[in-house]
């Protein structure tokens, strides 16, 4: 967390800042190891101040035990006025002139009522700055990614052993849930989905009370956050099995799984996000699908279960060693359903490095 | 629904405003029937665009099906890169010179973006206009938070009838989440509370694997949420029942109890936030436990578990008829732990009626 928090003074002195407000969760996490969640949209749970000299977390009465117990590297002050005003005393004392903010982790209302409270200090707007920092994972990281997956995939497994016709998406999507948990999970690293039949069309479907018919696709994406780090896996099936799958079924997963393999053997260190997507999406192209792929090949996946880089059609992000991100392509086709298949690997001077131990994908010959 | 957009087109006209881009996820439901959540931090699932006499709804191929089908009274666009450029190409069109967007609601990097985007028009910040058509609920709106109570009680009460001595908070709180999805609810209202013992000090403890002691303060603050409305309650027991109880407990109970009722029986229609959280923090500042009582008396709940009206020792709200709001003093103790009850109430010219049936208090004489 040390070496964290001079990695950032180190670009705070590059940018000539004085300081950076952390508010995004997933970085005041990174950084100071406070837990706490936000609340609904608009409601924070706290703030990081850094300075050159300083470490600062701001909070309210309702997490103070928790900040003074997991921000350990962190003078802990409790606002009963809320963040702007408590900054506004702080300010004078610590001559903040130039306050960087992180723009994707503030509320324009937000921002209305720190320039109000912080007269004379200038806000300086940055994207994606402590996200940077966690673009590489450490190896500690790593393997806190892989413990994720291994929970996820020991959950999803057991349920795709058996036959899901009959089933409701619902409760699919409960049981995986109350597994993960049962196994240690923090929660789901996003709101699973299953999704069968036509709904598998909406890549985020929300799971409903369908009950899912023999031969159709049944479309799983579901994750497990295990201590702060996230895990994302799809798997397709076709309900009852794949002698029981239509025709369609098969070339679309057949295409799908062909786009899959082509780009974890061919993504290479030092690839733009859109490169390494094209690779994917021409496979689907050449089989006709390529208006049925409407989202992008992958993401990073950290503290965030979306995070940098984006490996999309329109992605300049460089994938570098040390990164981890999704590989997923998919077809979607409306009134029938989708086929999405996602595995997660890591980014090594060699190429990628699978980290999927569980298989579950159908034999194509 | 109709009523909704022609009340929010009355108050755009009366501002000078040519449309609101709605942003806020409940807002975006309230008026358009659209139930997609938001992902994480900073992804939104779409907007809404409301002109004198347009109403688009954007959103992206993830959730195209659910948007075209719940959101009827909106034009539907799909955007496949971004809501900025979309909005961009739909501007001239509708000739947008003054648009408004919801300050609470949109980040400063998307602020940013869209006023890239769309040169030539104002963006003008709003601070709770949707929500203020809201805040007063309709006889539907009622029956739906009504029974979002009735759900959740009905799983509280079960798990207050046992003695939950020897069990965990985590277990708890796990089991009270799985009850109320068995029950229907789309899932909790916030993350579940169940803090024993010392961890009940901090108001928004995450629930632990604590093994409940006979005799401490178990606090539960739990809620549901059923089709889009939610609800929020809280008991505190002393495991293993009143018998086991210390007299410190007995004696902070009987003050958050006595400081409950105070505030349900005197609290009276057109009265301001202030002066009905003043009521309860009479009771407990008379007590002796003034500067234990960090948080506010109550909050509004409808389609978002916090909102208007604030009921704190600051607020201007006025408390008007049709409002739901919530009635939970607290008394807070480090190292020993805290007492919480919560009611909801609806305002009426009559005063608070209430709207739990659940009892699961302690008689006091």
């Amino acid at each position: 967390m040390k070496k964290r928090l001079a990695a950032l003074r180190m670009l705070l002195k590059s940018k000539e800042l004085d300081g950076i407000l952390v508010t995004l969760p997933a970085n005041r996490r990174y950084l100071s190891g406070f837990t706490a969640e936000d609340g609904q949209f608009g409601e924070s749970s706290g703030a990081l101040l850094i300075t050159a000299s300083d470490a600062f977390i701001f909070t309210d009465m309702r997490y103070e035990l928790s900040a003074r117990e997991q921000a350990k590297y962190f003078n802990c002050r409790i606002y009963a006025r809320g963040l702007a005003w408590e900054l506004a005393h702080l300010a004078p004392e610590l001559r903040l002139k130039k306050l960087a903010f992180e723009a994707e982790g503030l509320l324009v209302e937000q921002k209305a009522k720190l320039e109000q409270a912080l007269e004379g200090c200038e806000f300086i707007p940055t994207l994606g700055m402590v996200s940077f920092l966690r673009r590489r994972k450490e190896p500690g990281e790593v393997r806190s990614i892989e413990a994720a997956l291994v929970l996820i995939e020991s959950v999803l497994g057991e349920i795709l052993a058996q036959d899901v016709t009959g089933m409701t998406e619902r409760e699919l999507a409960l049981k995986i849930t109350r597994a993960s948990e049962d196994l240690g999970a923090e929660g789901p690293a996003f709101d699973p989905i299953v999704a069968a039949g036509p709904n598998g069309a909406e890549p985020h479907a929300v799971p409903g009370d369908r009950v899912i018919k023999e031969g159709e696709p049944v479309l799983f994406d579901v994750g497990a956050r295990l201590k702060g780090y996230n895990s994302d896996i799809s798997r397709t099936v076709a309900a009852g099995g794949w002698e029981k799958a239509g025709d369609l079924f098969k070339e679309v997963y057949a295409t799908v799984r062909k786009a899959q393999v082509a780009a974890i053997d061919s993504i290479f260190c030092g690839m733009t996000g859109k490169q390494a997507d094209s690779i994917a999406r021409q496979v689907i192209t050449e089989a006709g699908y390529g208006d049925k792929f409407g989202h992008s090949l992958g993401h990073g996946v950290g503290t965030m279960v979306h995070e940098f880089p984006s490996v999309g059609p329109n992605s300049p992000d460089l994938l570098l060693p040390g990164m981890i991100f999704t590989v997923e392509p998919g077809i979607y086709i409306p009134g029938w359903g989708g086929v999405r298949l996602e595995q997660m690997v890591e980014m090594t001077e060699q190429g990628c490095r699978l980290l999927n131990n569980l298989d579950c994908f159908y034999d194509l010959d």
